[in-house]
């Protein structure tokens, strides 16, 4: 079985250099044009898929939809669930990251963006833009909606969709994509790679470009590459 | 409850003036305007949605995603499935329209196409474009796949997933969208309306124009308009 895991193509606040986290943004047009890339690859290297998964953010939703229409398989059925968003970024989202250096200190940035469980400064259960004000997140219990998370809890939220989406189809024998985001996406390598609280936070996953992971009966790793 | 039904923008082959049924064709530019035209109008109108449904052939996937991108509701669950297909044309796939009256007689092209029980010439279960020999219809029992279809057996294979998928989504009271195509969609009008089988044929539905029903509680229709 194949899973290929695809990070969204460079968004509208990447470009800003913003702390997105749950923030809804359009991708930029370099974003689109690498999300389209990226299914013209697959496509090149005859991988098809027979499920596919995504976030309930649109840059990772218009990421699919490219790659899925590049590579002739609009047909496929996709599932997209909150537990596949990013990680949520607290009273950081929208703050740009070099103003928030001068304003908190660079070390506090980096031990936000670079610790495996520091949580960053969270966002009030009142703000507008905290998940409970938002009509996509209504039919979940509200106690579980992030105000603000560190990668150790991203990884626990992933970690039951892995278990109860994902992995029963690659058990079935079905070829699998997932197109989410940088930190949803490093708890799903760090699960299937086994990689340490400590080594993680250094793997970086580029923009709009397919991980392929082939993988054994069991799940475990056989083959590891990027279409490039 | 709403539920707002909108036929795909024109694609390729309407522009070409081709029969295309399941051939699965991509929307044209004017028929990607369409579409976006037709989320904004959406969006005007306020209205929301809780499930989407369409087709598995892209004219329709398009157009689905192209109305949730531009009334922002990318992350809604949306259901894909071959029994909101278009007509099954049969042999005439792929044929103009024009050519085929020269060959066939105007006459007889008239009956095939506004006739409710007059099936098309059949398309060989051997013939590449044939549904069987396509991947996204592996999954389903090959003796229920069209070789050819008038709207009587249209209906009959739309109605199923009524029943099953889109009426029990409305009757836990949600606001259901369904992209689909021009004799698919007027199946599920002929159900909706009562219309009898002579006068269904003269229902047109145009092209990216959402058609909203208003629903009481048991699902008979109260209000319906175009939204324009």
């Amino acid at each position: 079985m194949k899973l290929v895991l695809i990070r969204h193509g460079q968004s509208e606040w990447n470009k800003r250099n913003l702390f997105t986290g749950w923030h809804d943004v359009e991708l930029s047009e370099q974003g689109v044009a690498e999300a389209k890339q990226a299914g013209t690859l697959i496509k090149e290297a005859n991988i098809t898929f027979d499920h596919a998964f995504t976030s309930v953010l649109k840059r990772a939703v218009h990421t699919l939809n490219d790659v899925l229409a590049e590579s002739n398989q609009d047909w496929l059925p996709v599932t997209k669930s909150w537990r596949l968003n990013e990680r949520h970024y607290g009273a950081l989202q929208g703050l740009n990251k070099e103003e928030t250096a001068v304003k908190y200190g660079a070390d506090k940035v980096l031990q936000w963006r670079r610790s495996y469980d520091v949580l960053p400064p969270l966002m009030l259960q009142t703000d507008p833009n905290h998940p409970s004000q938002d009509r996509r997140y209504q039919a979940i219990d509200q106690r579980m909606l992030p105000s603000g998370e560190n990668l150790k809890v991203t990884l626990e939220r992933v970690l039951p969709y892995w278990t109860d989406a994902i992995a029963p189809a690659l058990l079935q024998g079905e070829n699998v994509i997932v197109a989410a985001h940088g930190n949803s996406l490093r708890a799903l390598i760090k699960y299937l790679e086994n990689i340490s609280d400590d080594d993680i936070m250094a793997v970086e996953l580029p923009t709009g470009t397919p991980l392929v992971y082939e993988l054994a009966a069991d799940l475990t790793v056989t083959n590891k590459y990027y279409l490039t």
